[in-house]
């Protein structure tokens, strides 16, 4: 008889495993069951926010396959079934779908339930207007109310999704606003000197950026939402959204007794096993090595989520594979302004009690005088005495952005600062100086390094 | 009383030896001359085909400094100023300029006298209206030419210069052809199947390209250029480029005695020291040792010479630096078409008796949804058994180029390519998939290796 694995959640990292599973052992070897609440697997919620500015217009596109599709590839994938509840000791979950409820037992049990949004208890938080965005389902509502243009809106948040969610309302022609308790936007991934940059350009571009607010209270009228705040600092708005960020999705494994790790997230080892003997745990629910750090972290990133599936995929298809870790690489933009950043921030660095050196430069995306040639300004963060690089991060026009995984690379590789500027990297006009930002950075932060 | 630098050649390596000097040791313990028989020090040769094609309108962007600049710096840099003879023993250079001939003694020589472009002696080589593109002379000559608007033009030579040409040609409207005798274009840089994306976009674009196609006669008609070839085989053309390379100049050397490499080109320690003590080299003229293949290499490229030259120049201000050796990383385009390539080709790798495997991918640069995504192919080359990279290939749309940059980086720090698929690079909808097309690559290329 095959054996059965149950997946709880069916996006990027329960999807990933899955496929993966199913590629190594047949049908009658591993039965593959995923239970999806929402109704949509495998989708892409870094896409959302360019839904709902318009620039994919199909639906669809947001959509990496449907479940027939993982039907048809023998995966049995449950959309509408929500887990409910998880009972290790006789292996079974209870799972709650139109037709009722139903307890299906498992051999095997990939706890992939992702994250969901935070929503802090804010006054007015639940009036009409205010949304999030993390689903499917969010997007299209976000899309649909866009496209009858409020007037204002206030996103509450700095991070990435609010930066990308502000840009994709400015571009539908809606007066934005963010709001961010920090004192700089995308404070997570970017040094003050750094985040400064994109807080200028979003300004140039027409979005209002207002540091250091902590929002306590949405302002009603008629029982919709009125604005932001409800003190004299106060910003009228027709919609809100938070973006406030996502907390791992653990209620179930919490409830049932699966371990979770210093991160609140579900903890795993290198092969995405959990403590509890056949669970497996991926994606935004699970923890994940920081290869910089040696921290457990708990990234909320599709490229984690994805790879961390394709490694429980692996080993639950007989398989042996062990997820490196991560580094944090992330990248985004407003506008045509490109911003990218991996490992840690100098503070990230001293926080985790590291001594930090850090070397920013300003250079261009290509040779000086070429037509298209932007500005680009790149922050290396590198160990005093070792040069061992800790971070970068990158704040550019077109081609600067992804110029970041040549940091990431080197990271992973554990190539100090001082050699990565005498790599052999590309050069033409059109693409670069003769010697890449990255190298006058990395040789910058090599310098003060071993000063 | 000072010690006196004398360096042969005034651009890229040389020019950056001299400024890395004296940034090292004053003008009063290191005095350095400089001779350059042309007009200019330290331009930007990469630079000329654009300025050519006209998208760089201002000549004087292709001179990074003048001679007056470096003067300012205590480098003593002297333009017109043709170097004839070396003695070795008597440590002194013979000169020649308008003033007339001088010796002039060296306590220690850099020669960076860089690299000519090849003439092969064909009929009619001599003939008006064919032309090489190698100095700022040369650059300045093509421009003026092209702006008088010549009908048809022929560009004898498929590697980087020569589609750069076709590139600038077809740019400002004249009908071009590229001739070359090799079966595909970027024969050195790209195997045949990614070599073939290139002449195909080429085409697409008006250009025509002409394989297998050896030249061995320029028509001429009334005194000047009619045409290239002189059989049934050949292309009518107002203008002929002749792009077949260039060869180190080393007359002076080997007259000298200084011993040469291999490759004909002047041999250097990883310090950048000839075997004749005193004598230094570097730049299109001297020797490198390449990382993959372990051989010597002669490689003409501006980030070698400004690599080589700094090491030069730090070891000659007293430090110590080792010139790490090349990849051979390099970058061009073809339109909005991206093509770059680093380390050994499939046949390369063969041919430099490796044992080589080699997976080839199309993606895109973008997700595919994205509506600003194109094409991108992707070649990794592995070492079969091990999985070490040996080289990449890269030819797509905007934003596909500088990817190489994550090879070269990975090859480098030999990390092998199964596991550059699991490194952490960035991704978000408007820069690659979740997958970053370099990860599947990868993947593919160690899955061959290692299965």
């Amino acid at each position: 008889m095959a054996e059965r694995l149950v997946v709880i959640g069916g996006d990027a990292a329960g999807m990933s495993a899955a496929s993966q599973a199913r590629r190594m052992r047949r049908a009658d070897d591993l039965e593959i069951i995923v239970f999806e609440q929402s109704a949509y697997v495998s989708y892409s919620a870094c896409g959302e926010p360019y839904f709902v500015g318009g620039w994919i217009e199909d639906f669809g596109d947001l959509q990496v396959r449907t479940p027939e599709q993982f039907q048809a590839r023998g995966i049995d994938a449950r959309i509408h079934h929500q887990v409910t509840g998880i009972d290790l000791d006789a292996r079974r979950v209870t799972v709650q779908h139109s037709g009722g409820e139903e307890t299906v037992g498992y051999d095997q049990l990939l706890y992939a339930t992702g994250a969901t949004a935070i929503r802090p208890p804010i006054q007015g938080i639940d009036l009409e207007g205010v949304h999030t965005l993390r689903t499917l389902d969010d997007a299209a509502r976000l899309r649909s109310l866009v496209t009858s243009r409020p007037e204002r809106a206030v996103v509450v948040g700095g991070g990435y999704i609010g930066l990308e969610i502000a840009e994709a309302f400015e571009h539908v022609g809606i007066h934005t606003t963010v709001v961010t308790m920090m004192p700089t936007v995308l404070e997570r991934t970017l040094d003050p000197d750094m985040a400064e940059l994109v807080s200028d350009r979003m300004r140039s571009m027409g979005i209002h950026v207002e540091t250091g607010i902590k929002v306590e209270c949405i302002a009603a009228n008629a029982g919709r939402v009125a604005g932001v705040g409800c003190d004299d600092r106060s910003f009228p708005a027709d919609l809100v959204v938070l973006a406030l960020g996502s907390r791992p999705h653990v209620d179930l494994a919490k409830a049932a007794g699966i371990p979770l790790g210093p991160t609140g997230a579900v903890a795993v080892d290198d092969h995405q096993r959990t403590e509890t003997d056949g669970v497996w745990s991926a994606g935004d629910c699970a923890e994940a090595h920081h290869r910089i750090s040696g921290q457990p972290v708990n990234l909320h990133l599709g490229t984690v989520a994805n790879k961390a599936g394709r490694v429980a995929g692996i080993n639950l298809g007989g398989g042996d594979a062990t997820f490196p870790g991560v580094l944090g690489t992330a990248i985004t933009k407003v506008g045509d302004l490109e911003i990218s950043s991996t490992g840690l921030t100098e503070w990230q660095a001293a926080e985790a009690g590291l001594k930090a050196v850090a070397a920013r430069i300003k250079s261009s995306t290509a040779a000086h005088y070429w037509p298209g040639s932007s500005p680009m300004t790149v922050k290396a963060v590198a160990e005093r005495d070792t040069a061992r690089l800790l971070g970068a991060q990158i704040v550019g026009g077109p081609g600067a952005g992804k110029r970041i995984d040549i940091f990431a690379t080197a990271m992973w590789s554990e190539l100090p600062a001082h050699e990565l500027a005498w790599t052999d990297l590309s050069y033409a006009p059109p693409f670069s100086g003769v010697w890449d930002p990255v190298h006058i950075a990395a040789r910058k932060a090599g310098e003060r390094a071993l000063s």
